[in-house]
């Protein structure tokens, strides 16, 4: 089997990604701290699905220059963090200015030197926070940056979950045995999941729709089957 | 005047893109440390630099990871530093895999933040070292990408000397007044420049063929006019 590259922040949709990664190649897992508030939690959870995979090479990479910029409530303290709205519209305030570029520029830059073929990254477009880089054609554009730009201009991204709801990869999840007890996904804190943030709200409207419990501990658990 | 970034290494190149970055913008100056051997001496040149054109902002970020990632004899002490050879072809040692992507990406980033117009980079593609992120053709790719993942989509990227030879390069800098006095290139030593790695080789004959002193120190200083 071949190797790739798998961006895991530790959140359920990257969980994901490495179970079907997994099933065609070998792994590589790459985390990445951002100076994000949920950074150790995060990381504790990137562990555990690293060892449960039985991860061929891990790393994790420390980018303080997003947090240094700053731009975005998830890296700056000052920013509030919003509350879920899914009528709302536009960007939140979690969006960090061209984050998943910079994970992917160190992602190629490992992938080049380990020989991967591929590169995997759990981005969603439908059903996301519109963030304009999960869109696919972000991907795309990027795809074509990594053909133009390395010395093996073979590597490919990979985005199994992009086209997915959370519903769907929740479901996709639970048919790969994907180990969700594991995941964090929470921006908010780390002892329980708040449950009210767009990444809390996100996830649990994903495992209502999908009627299946999600097994982490929330501080409140809304209903958001509706919205 | 609108705000333009500009990712200055402390060398010749980028310097000289200060100089005409700075004609028609207010510059913030970026340097990106990543653990290259010279990186307190090309750290000093930036800060000089940016003091000579007065940046309205400046910013240093460390991307460590570029170094444990490795595969270049420019983070790697077990990897030697080629001897300059213009006639050998191919990808020299000190090739960073996907490096510019990695700046590029940070630089979007903190223009996103400004609210920058720009970004400036002194790649050259011809008359270089062979690195597949110098050419032309990447920063096409590398623009289409910050269109489509970025909140504000107008940043465009300048390579204003990516055509030039470095002997134009010398030549474009001496109109501008630009400060090589302030510049370092060399990618072994701190002290006195090598004269005969990559850089420097290709730094020397740049001047040499223009009929201008390199105001730098050297321990060798080989005739590279006809290499």
């Amino acid at each position: 089997m071949e190797l790739a590259v798998v961006l895991a922040s530790g959140g359920m949709d990257s969980c994901v990604v490495t179970a079907i990664a997994r099933r065609s190649h070998r792994v590589a897992l790459l985390h990445i701290s951002y100076g994000q508030r949920t950074e150790r939690r995060e990381l504790k959870a990137f562990s555990e699905i690293a060892d449960y995979y039985q991860a061929e090479h891990r790393l994790v990479i420390s980018m303080q220059h997003l947090a240094t910029i700053g731009g975005s409530s998830l890296t700056d303290p000052s920013i509030p963090v919003t509350r879920a709205n899914f009528r709302a519209g536009g960007i939140p305030t979690s969006y960090v200015p061209f984050r998943n570029a910079n994970l992917l520029s160190a992602a190629v830059s490992w992938a080049e030197t380990l020989k991967a073929c591929a590169l995997y990254i759990g981005a969603v477009e439908e059903d996301s926070s519109g963030y304009p880089d999960c869109r696919r054609e972000f991907y795309d554009a990027f795809e074509s940056v990594i053909a133009k730009g390395t010395r093996h201009s073979g590597i490919r991204i990979d985005t199994p979950v992009i086209g997915l709801s959370k519903r769907e990869i929740v479901l996709k999840g639970i048919e790969l045995h994907a180990p969700f007890h594991l995941t964090w996904s929470c921006y908010q804190r780390e002892d329980v999941a708040c449950g009210i943030c767009d990444s809390c709200a996100l996830r649990l409207r994903g495992f209502q729709q999908a009627g299946v419990p999600d097994p982490l501990p929330y501080a409140e658990r809304p209903d958001y089957t509706a919205a």
